[in-house]
């Protein structure tokens, strides 16, 4: 990866970031050849096709790689920039993160609110999705991560936050009608509320209820925002996993009843972080790493499975 | 479109949901020589590359068409079926929806609780997206999108919903520090919370107190969940513009004060469904319809300028 020719490197940047060789162009104030020109030299110089040349067009994995290293020259070349005073006219330091639905519903944005904001940092937050995450991570799209991914992303360190506790909950309504004899026969039946397709939390559930049996019924709702999950499950479209720190002043209220109080299922967070030695990114780190370990549970806890 | 061999569209189909051409071969149990030489037949007969062999391979645009048309086979077929009282074995309906955020936070989940679940409907929600939306309906991966866009896609109908209104927002202590004294000439300093990059709405409210000379500041965080939006204003880490429902409960309680209550900002919302006959989707539409009645401002009201 040495002796990459910079200007190419911030060309191979600016076609992504805008998506066609001629917008790239216009935002280098070059001609759109002079850009073709410059990625074809570095696919040259790397041997490997950078670019699949669609609309947008968007990086390989082995452009990934070029894109991830021209951010990281950005923000190298910001901070030194900013340490020797020239900073002024750049504007705030931007922070992107991608972030899991339920972090960012719960703890999360609290331990922002710690961030010192003088000089000021921007934070541009993401839906994490995992499989997304992994190549915002490996672009450099974003500096860091709260994902349930404990691999490592190339050019990330990895650091345990702790375990975020779910509990299956229903609204009682629901409850009265789907749950009259056996749990683990009844959770085979009832319409139960999923996250996304790949929300594998409910069947997890169920599975650890019937020996690996089962898992959850055929009739599933997929709601993908943390809040409107809690809510549908409240309003009674049917039962779910709900993170603890939502569940609670519903179970207290009575909108919410526990199906198993006695099993949690515990999922476990993690820190992914560029390897790069920025100031406000390292404050963040630590802001996170603080209030996750006073928000999630440290050790594994009364006997409830690990579920990834 | 006619005359297109069903046993092509469909090989089509299932390369494009198993993302690889080995994966579509195990599951319609066929060699992956004979996926690759069906889907090679159908872009001769079309004439038309309609897939990017990219990994997962993605359909292109006239590949989006085919795809759109071999899920909508799919739905007349098993429609037809259960008429015929053959489809107790096919599992519950599915109806995908593509929601916006907002939405979804507020007034549409109570409304798909209206919906008769007898037989059961399973509704698999999507966290709308603007161009993303566009794509999932074009390629069938949804039936129907509430979406601020009332550009039709290519196959839809469209229908005006009505209007979401926003109220420009922040907490008690943000507003101490950040409002004191032309609130025009403040915006253009105060952090902004705004929703995702392609967000408008701040910049509007800013353009539209200043007489179009200025949007909100640079220090922008972005925060794309709904839910996390609200948070985000009312932890202070910036000020927002606030969906109605969302923004009541915090104003009443003093956790948020408004900066400009004689200026709300309205957002269209539309219909988009596939021009399809299917009778669980026409339920559902009408129940979308009444509760966005309900729920949503019919007239453009009180000067409140209109905001795409």
């Amino acid at each position: 990866m040495d002796e990459l020719p910079l200007d190419q490197v911030r060309t191979l940047l600016a076609v992504v970031d805008e998506g066609t060789f001629d917008a790239a162009a216009a935002a280098l104030h070059v001609t759109p050849s002079a850009v073709s020109q410059r990625v074809k030299a570095l696919e040259q110089r790397t041997g490997r096709v950078l670019l699949m040349r669609t609309k947008p067009v968007r990086p390989t994995e082995s452009g990934e790689v070029v894109v991830r290293f021209a951010r990281q020259l950005a923000r190298l070349e910001r901070d030194a920039r900013a340490e020797l005073g020239l900073a002024a006219e750049q504007g705030p330091v931007r922070i992107p993160i991608a972030v899991n639905a339920d972090s960012l519903a719960t703890w999360f944005l609290p331990a922002l609110t710690r961030v010192p904001q003088d000089p000021p940092i921007c934070f541009e937050l993401h839906r994490e999705d995992e499989s997304h995450t992994t190549a915002l991570l490996r672009e450099g799209q974003v500096m860091a991560a709260v994902t349930s991914s404990p691999d490592p992303v190339a050019g990330c360190t990895v650091r345990r936050l702790g375990l975020a506790r779910y509990r299956a909950a229903a609204s009682p309504e629901f409850a009265a009608v789907h749950f009259t004899g056996s749990l683990a026969e009844d959770l085979r039946e009832a319409p139960t509320v999923v996250f996304d397709r790949r929300d594998a939390l409910q069947d997890a559930f169920v599975r650890s209820l019937t020996g690996g049996r089962s898992g959850a019924g055929r009739i599933r709702h997929l709601v993908p925002t943390s809040d409107g999950f809690r809510d549908a499950v409240a309003f009674g479209l049917g039962w779910g996993m709900v993170p603890e720190p939502q569940a609670e002043p519903l179970l207290r209220s009575g909108r919410l009843v526990e199906l198993a109080p006695a099993r949690p299922m515990d999922v476990p967070l993690y820190w992914q972080q560029w390897k790069l030695d920025s100031p406000a990114l390292s404050t963040v780190a630590e802001v996170v790493a603080t209030a996750a370990a006073e928000a999630l549970l440290t050790d594994r806890g009364s006997g409830a499975p690990e579920n990834a």
